[in-house]
């Protein structure tokens, strides 16, 4: 292998930007790109897929971006079997310190069917694309889609052109989450056996969570001779999603007894990945999920304790330390000053500067005035809000009444480009009759695709964090807000997200954000 | 084998009232266990584990009235290895038209240190008490607890002791989530050839999700022998949960080609039984879970269409249909009228009688009063509300002003055991003001566990439901209400919460619905 010095390491690509954030819904901003992929940079991703270049602008300023300031991460971008999509992919990756260009093409009969395409007419093109790919760039991935319903004959065809031209990792998609473990092992054994020049590439699996076998069916894989495993954070993506980075890198390390292959992951940054993305991809983690749930760790809580247990490992077999859930933490409070705040920041992943601390403490001291005691998850909410200095909408202050009695009253006063404007509307329920005021000050035609509400801590005064999923012409932008009370942080998620919706229209007119390539025809 | 009567047919047994109701937070009233104890049945479970007889006066009754009701499945409750254990168990069983008992002990050295037993000692206490549960009914289930980190000859012996004292099927629980599909497999494959009488017994699977294999883990004890697979719906459990039911039944469905086995399902019912479970135990499931999460079947959602795709089977391994979605449906508005609400009702999955019917009527024409259109899941929220005529505390009006400018205030008129009494509060939020005035009307010491809220449908008229848990010495009690306005909504999930610890208080007075064992000893 060309790419791996030991044969035990296994790499871990992520493509929770690329094949996560196609989730319908799971948009994510510019600046939140980012911020995710420094995430996975610094938690030892060995490759971040960042987008797709060629799909829109935003795609590619994306791409570029996180290319330009990746530190150790090798850089992917993808592209399909085009001159036009690895050119363009190139451009966007070529500054990253290390980069690569994924491309792919459909082999399977269905695939195949849609271009209309022989296969002697494809694999001509497979072996065109991936020279092409591979005299610009040094590291190019290959995959050919639907690989699980390819001819077994054509399959091995198909990879040998691939590699002879230039391909230096192979990737095996199970595009509609269809495979078994033991046959996700035997393929690429088998593959491996028989494809010529298969011992000098990487092989990759990339698995859909459809029938729940995901993480199962990766390991199986790396069993069989895989040593790149594509995934993403939360088991993120279309449909029931793809394999979830934090259940293969904890089960290796888990059960490294019978899967003697380790990760470069830093296991102890999970939690605090999972809570960005599912932050700001506006898809919750449900309590029972694998590793990250709020329950995963959690069978001693709640329960009657009886003194039969004197072990901990008799039901434990990670600790929450692994993946970065402080055991004990204490509460911060109003007394709490500003080291105190940094160093509980700090040990919750977050590194802030001087400038940001000072605004933060601020915005600290005003809960700690409402709450009691303020907690981790507290502070979690609080460090999920955007900088709002540079709004067109800010909220400057809003009444409203509700109740049985008929309808709701909402009083909202916005301040619009630094001009304050007042509206007061009717509404079912205090926070359709705000949204309403909200447009009534500013029309927009954007629907309202999501809202959502919960509490971060337990109590009565706890926090709420409300979000916001607003949609027009194409565009999806999100909002959230964390307030003691729920109907200010409804009336902050939904300017915040109208607000990124503004952004978006600005920069690139409207409807240019939209993918003008469906994403119907990828891994 | 001695319960099944072809080789290719897998049992279903399902733990969710026993396993994940035990989840921490996940607590069921009786009614609630009793509806989804119908559930069950109804799709073809074939065996309902209905709780632990002994652990509460709760537990022993919600097993006694689902064996009674009982139509096709066969009834289980769980004993550890004592005679008074198994009594019980039988007492709350012995009603149904097929019953088991179902009982355990962890063998694992562990384990055995806990009681400070020999392995002589055990292998006696096994004996004994298995035979003890066969004389009481002929279908005896046995599980060696920590079987994967039992020692090898020592859990043979057992199994075999089992056996010979009358067990029928003998499960083997990964206890911790701990195993891999390919040892899940050969664990049982190596029993069954190893214990003498083997063929005689159906070998079970019960595993758990800690590192995301359940499901595989499940499906490979299958190909290795197994006949048996417990489960629960939406995978609920403690930590990271059970195998859940929906991946295990479509994966067999799916995948029928490679794994020749089928169950008694009928998964047209398994997003009913899904939404419900979900409500009843709190436990929302995420978008990307596996078949039941909204975004299971979604790929085609929101993402703008090429004309790339002419085959639906491209990316579809499984229809909607199969598990109770139903493709197109057409939302009611306020001019629809009872035959086609019933319908509508009915392909939801509800059987309403004449009574009930009128009820929902009257709740449906307010609803569509205030929204235009009513969808599904509108009408899904709607369902889940609990009668509320015998209720102790019933919300008369409430008004509630909040905003920016200083505390929230609420106003609240509850008829407490027929008598108005009005209380005003003040609060962070019109949520904290609105809890606090109901607290003046009915003083009590409940602590807010989880408040959440979530739009049922898209539109800012959409309406809210909200779910709220209380605890209160021991005792949990969840409370769910839909309503256009948020703040209502919260109020109603509060006092619908409260009436629950009300009526379990009187019923078993303060503390005596606390499990007084623990279910830290528990497969």
């Amino acid at each position: 292998m060309t790419n791996v010095t030991e044969q035990d390491r296994v790499l871990i690509f992520d493509t929770t930007l690329r094949d996560g954030e196609q989730s319908p819904g799971a948009t994510m901003t510019h600046a939140e790109k980012l911020e995710i992929a420094e995430l996975l940079d610094e938690m030892g991703v060995d490759i971040i897929e960042a987008g797709f270049p060629i799909a829109s602008e935003g795609d590619f300023k994306a791409v570029s971006e996180i290319a330009e300031r990746s530190q150790n991460s090798r850089i992917c971008g993808l592209a399909r079997a085009n001159f036009a999509d690895i050119d363009r992919c190139w451009e966007a990756i070529k500054h990253a310190g290390k980069n690569r260009i994924h491309t792919f093409i459909g082999t399977s009969p269905l695939h195949r069917a849609i271009p209309n395409l022989t296969m002697d007419e494809m694999a001509d093109k497979i072996h065109e694309t991936v020279s092409h790919a591979r005299n610009l760039c040094e590291n190019v991935q290959w995959s050919p889609m639907d690989a699980t319903r390819t001819e077994w004959d054509y399959l091995c065809r198909v990879i040998e052109i691939a590699i002879k031209a230039g391909a230096t990792t192979i990737n095996i998609p199970d595009t509609v989450g269809y495979t078994a473990p033991v046959e996700s092992a035997d393929l690429i054994k088998r593959l491996i056996e028989t494809v010529p020049g298969a011992d000098e590439v990487v092989f990759a699996t990339h698995c859909h969570n459809d029938l729940g076998m995901a993480t199962a069916n990766s390991l199986a894989a790396v069993a069989g001779g895989a040593r790149q495993i594509e995934c993403t954070i939360n088991g993120l993506g279309e449909r029931a999603g793809n394999t979830a980075l934090e259940e293969v890198v904890m089960a290796l390390r888990t059960r490294n007894d019978i899967m003697p292959w380790h990760t470069g992951i830093d296991t102890t940054k999970i939690m605090h990945i999972s809570r960005r993305v599912a932050t700001v991809a506006g898809f919750p983690v449900q309590f029972n999920k694998a590793i990250v749930g709020k329950n995963a760790f959690a069978h001693e809580s709640g329960i009657h304790q009886d003194g039969m247990l004197k072990n901990r490992e008799n039901f434990e077999i990670m600790r929450p330390e692994d993946i970065g859930l402080s055991g004990t933490s204490l509460p911060l409070g109003k007394h709490s000053g500003r080291a105190a705040l940094r160093d509980k920041l700090e040990t919750l992943g977050y590194e802030v500067g001087d400038n940001q601390l000072k605004d933060i403490f601020v915005r600290f001291k005003d809960l700690a005035d409402r709450k009691k005691e303020v907690f981790d998850d507290d502070l979690i909410a609080l460090m999920s809000q955007d900088d709002e200095a540079d709004d067109h909408l800010q909220l400057v202050s809003m009444k409203v009444t509700c109740g049985t009695g008929g309808q709701a009253e909402s009083t909202v006063e916005l301040e619009v480009d630094g001009k304050d404007i007042v509206a007061t509307e009717h509404g079912d329920g205090p926070v359709d009759a705000t949204f309403k005021a909200v447009r009534r000050i500013y029309p927009n035609t954007a629907r309202l695709q999501l809202y959502q509400v919960h509490a971060v801590t337990e109590g009565t005064d706890a926090q709420a964090t409300v979000s916001v999923r607003l949609e027009e012409d194409g565009m999806i932008a999100t909002g959230q807000s964390a307030n003691t009370d729920t109907v200010v942080a409804s009336a902050k998620a939904y300017i915040h997200a109208l607000n990124r919706l503004i952004m978006r229209r600005e920069k690139a007119g409207p409807g240019a954000d939209t993918r003008e390539i469906s994403y119907k025809d990828l891994t």
